[in-house]
């Protein structure tokens, strides 16, 4: 089992993939390639296979050991805090937290006048603290990540904060280069949900030792 | 209610982020982008938005009238044939019909030597034929796509083929091009999961006549 494939023809493409993203990943890095870690290496390479968009390689940072701390969570199966439910069907891992559809986070944004991502967040706080939480797609959920990190003592092992767009997404992420967890995220506005999903699924697979 | 945003700040940051994407469309596409209809525009705005990747308002083809397809269908419910459950759950419509997780598909992958993703397709014919297809994600379910229009004469109102990766995504988004159907597609090898979701209901919310 391969990235999900099991027959050869979906065995093929993921391995003619990955030898083509790894060349391309090469050229695009250059020297810049040995400041990777081998771990940190096959999360890249896995994020421009989701995406077919090389660019992610000179984009994605990774910051006070996230992949260690990462697996260390997985292997003890700590809960993944995710922001959609897209994000949620694409991880392979069996004790993902999501409340973004819950009756109170529409009460909580009403109420409190933030968005349904950031209630979200305020609900999850228990299961981040300790946990893992993924922000694909909110930027405002990735600040409510930060203010609970600063303000209500709350310890996730892992930050991945990947939120898309053009407004206050760069923001929310240059936001996270300034406090102290680890976290994995990328420059600028681009990421998203299959940059969320690949970044999750590359660290549980390393944490089976499985990931070719 | 705008993208789902029920918030002040949500709502404000819907806004501003279609502001910015227009502009950067319009400078991308300069004089081209009097080569297409306003929903067009409206999809390809969404899309852009979605990615934050402002290279697809150079990459999205449309062909056969495929808006004007899709919203028939949105209005007669027609099933919505996806290709992963993340595209599904991203999508707002209510008949969305998805066979990658049916025992028999694994059967059959296993039997024929197909990919999962391809038997999916081969089992949903029937929703296929006047329904909505859409793979964000898998090359060869396209193919399969394709081989049924050609061989089955299966006849989906309308193709979003939007597949990623290196490996054969490309040569299945141009095969789409040699068959007589409504589509649309990304040139090259970007595509998936936001991209998908992002035109699928770009047409439902053009359908409902809701989208600003």
């Amino acid at each position: 089992m391969f990235m999900g494939a099991i027959s050869r023809d979906g065995l093929d493409i993921a391995r003619r993939s990955r030898e083509i993203v790894r060349e391309k990943i090469r050229k695009v890095l250059g020297k810049d390639i040995d400041k990777y870690s081998e771990w940190e290496m096959k999360i890249i390479e896995r994020v421009v296979h989701a995406t077919a968009d090389v660019e992610y390689a000179k984009l994605i940072r990774f910051k006070n050991h996230p992949i260690e701390k990462g697996i260390e969570g997985v292997k003890s199966n700590c809960p993944m805090v995710v922001d959609v439910e897209m994000v949620k069907v694409g991880i392979r891992y069996n004790n993902i937290v999501s409340f973004i559809n819950d009756k109170k986070v529409y009460e909580i944004a009403k109420e409190e006048g933030i968005t349904r991502a950031a209630a979200a967040m305020r609900i999850a706080k228990s299961y981040i603290h300790g946990g893992i939480v993924i922000v694909g797609n909110a930027p405002t959920a990735l600040f409510e990540v930060v203010r609970l990190i600063e303000e209500e003592e709350v310890e996730p092992r892992l930050v991945i904060g990947v939120p898309v767009g053009f407004v206050k997404a760069s923001e929310s992420k240059k936001l996270l280069h300034s406090i102290d967890v680890p976290f994995i995220t990328t420059e600028g506005p681009k990421g998203g949900t299959p940059v969320a999903v690949s970044i999750a699924n590359g660290i549980v697979e390393l944490s089976r030792g499985k990931m070719v």
